[in-house]
């Protein structure tokens, strides 16, 4: 693996997941393998599960890690190709990544969707500068439009929780639904629209059920089913996936929603049993209810958990190219 | 030890400082002890000294670390159960907390009193949070109420000093004297409460000086003789422990105060040639002068390094339990 | 070496400077050199550079390393001797350095000129009190008046690009050219004093050129020809350094400059080819253009990357003391 930073990186889906559910069988299996190497974890953005899973895989792999919370620590960046400098920005992205690409064997960067331009969103203008000017392979610890370490863990969880229906012997792919929630500012389409991506991967019946007007990019969702009542798009579903994101064809806007979205122990009975995923943070009470957050369908920590072993895989599959 | 968050969680109390002082000897006796295993140290709040012999500590044993700056790094915690959140916090502690329960094998919380309100300082609002939701070892880095490891460091201290008393042939336990000392702004009661508590258990006669409309809180300091005269409490003083705190009773009130209880060379005079503590940070010719300071009687900076051994004598019984 | 604050630590530069570039040949050549050690990391201002090739050069020699964010994560400082600490001061630097004493084997700090008053930067205010309260050796990272791994890394570059000169035989000593650039606040003389500090020591031929008004402090220029014409300062020029600062005797004044002194690609076609260097974070066509800052006379990146090295050498040199 060259660079982690979407689904379309991994060659083969199945076997990075299998590699990851053996690691988390024995996290220290490779405890050498990233020995003298330095990763970068640069932070343009907060994080607690992204910021220490990705620490206890390096640690795992024998990386030494560099923790950058670039907004605190360092220096506020300009991100403007030709700019003239003569405002509050004091270095470049590209200086601030060329000096990365000195210092450590892998770059990994968190940097969030700004939610003011759609195209600058759309364009990546933040992750694109990293994967243009890094000569070091390039991570994505959530980018503007895509989370894939999240992703990869909803799969890797996905899949361990795939005992349950063989022994419902339901004769059918596993039914998995992204369902929009309540929010109370706008938020980002990165972990919708990528985990729209990863489940075209998967062998399972995925569909997306969201209000009007909330549509996620087809660039991400292609011919997936997308369906505007909730209760239809729940029905006999195995995994419900809760997750708020703002308008994207008017950007970031919050058009009314007359239903009540939010995911209750009452909606589950419409389900398959269904487990619930959420990437975390959630809004308790607004995103879903302490009763579903809290009750034995959901299965939101393990997916946490799982993070861990997202990303010491994909560090992994890295190191194998860094050290051919 | 299965946590520590109070003196109640030592067996034997005599037999862990012991252990301290062995280590402080060796720091580096039980290096392999944490291999493979990860302390998370969770800052809610500022720390100079807990922050960094707490690493300390843990390198020594040859834990994994993974340190949070709550509010920093990651996101604004609703600390209430049931909350609706559609304000500004953005993850519930305990969600938070239950993803530090898969991702580390002990978690170190700092998480000082809010001195608004009264109940939920007592109650341990954001503690007792961990010690229900943990699922691993909750070790405190100062909580509302108490600061185990400060009172612990404490002791060692005080061990280390009684040859002092020995030359002295003093035919009598050592006096400790807890004196309260001005401040500028309403301080919690957690260092105070904590060395009551831990003195309660140690061989030594202790009193407590404070103004008028100071007393602790008697659920901590029960029989503990409370003067409020200082020039009278600090006679005969072996060890004098400055540390200022707001009013108990009219919570975090500063009612006035006619003398002046800074700690002065002076004062000094009148105790048998008592040492001085301070847990740190202080403020100088606030609460004591320059010149007790950094004077031939102050144990402050021994107090200060003994905060390493005094955490690593924790975390390793910690790590007894967990791999016996 | 006891301590690194200045060139004067520095008994043999060319010796450091050899030591530097086999270090940079094999960086993991003493990695067990400073086991059992604890660097201390002390930022009292932001560093991206600094603070990552620090934790490199540490990691290499296998030092533990206490990094601490003090404004962000420790206690507001107090600095002034003898201060009756009754305002927003929580923590008197002196009792800090104190306890970092008994945590660390090493204390590194960065505590940049204040900009407010030249007498606290010229004395400086905060690094003297490291040096006289510190009882284990100090580094600077950065202080007042000096950059001082800086320079050292800045002197490793240029004799890492002497063979270009040597391969024009030009008969004569390679010429350096410190030329002020401009920028949009008062900026400190640190960079600027250090390095003309360091090219006294090296076999250079070193002018300084600036703007009237601008020129440094002669403590620190001593007597270097100090031109105030940029295009004759830079005429057959073999390496230009280029950083802003404010005015010395006008203290931290910006008195007007008529001429453009942003160097561009013009400018050097009057140098000999001049390798073009800066410390960075550099103000993008303000200080120099895109143009330069991206073409390949620059060697500003791999200035950078000897940041490692130049820490990796004196950390080095300082285990090599505490060692013996």
């Amino acid at each position: 693996m060259k660079k982690f930073t979407s689904v379309s990186d991994v060659s083969n889906l199945q076997q990075i997941i299998k590699k990851a559910l053996e690691i988390k069988e024995n996290p220290l299996l490779e405890t050498d393998k990233g020995k003298g190497k330095t990763i970068g974890l640069v932070f343009l953005n907060s994080s607690l599960r992204t910021r220490l899973s990705s620490q206890i895989a390096a640690q795992n792999l024998g990386l030494n890690i560099l923790t950058l919370n670039a907004a605190q620590e360092a220096w506020n960046l300009e991100f403007a190709d030709g700019a003239v400098m003569n405002g509050d920005t004091v270095e470049h992205i590209k200086d601030a990544i060329e000096v990365l690409n000195q210092y450590c064997d892998i770059i990994a960067v968190r940097c969030f969707a700004g939610m003011k331009s759609k195209e600058d969103d759309v364009n990546e203008s933040i992750l694109s500068q990293f994967e243009q000017h890094a000569k070091v392979p390039v991570i994505s610890l959530e980018s503007a439009t895509r989370h894939p370490l999240q992703s990869l863990a909803d799969c890797i969880t996905i899949t361990e929780n795939l005992g349950h229906f063989d022994k419902l012997s339901v004769n059918r792919k596993p039914k998995v639904v992204l369902t929009w929630a309540p929010h109370i500012k706008p938020i980002a389409h990165a972990v919708g629209n990528s985990f729209a991506e990863w489940m075209q991967e998967m062998d399972v019946e995925f569909v997306i059920a969201n209000p009007e007007g909330y549509d996620l990019d087809k660039n991400f969702t292609k011919d997936v089913k997308v369906i505007h009542n909730q209760d239809e798009a729940l029905k006999d579903a195995d995994f419900i996936y809760v997750k708020n994101w703002s308008s994207f064809d008017d950007y970031a806007a919050m058009p009314e929603v007359k239903e009540n979205w939010m995911l209750t122990n009452e909606k589950l009975t419409n389900t398959n049993q269904g487990k619930v995923m959420h990437c975390l943070p959630v809004r308790r009470n607004v995103e879903l209810s302490d009763e579903v957050m809290d009750g034995e369908n959901s299965i939101i920590y393990q997916q946490a958990k799982n993070r861990i072993f997202s990303a010491q895989a994909v560090f992994s599959e890295i190191l194998d190219e860094l050290n051919s």
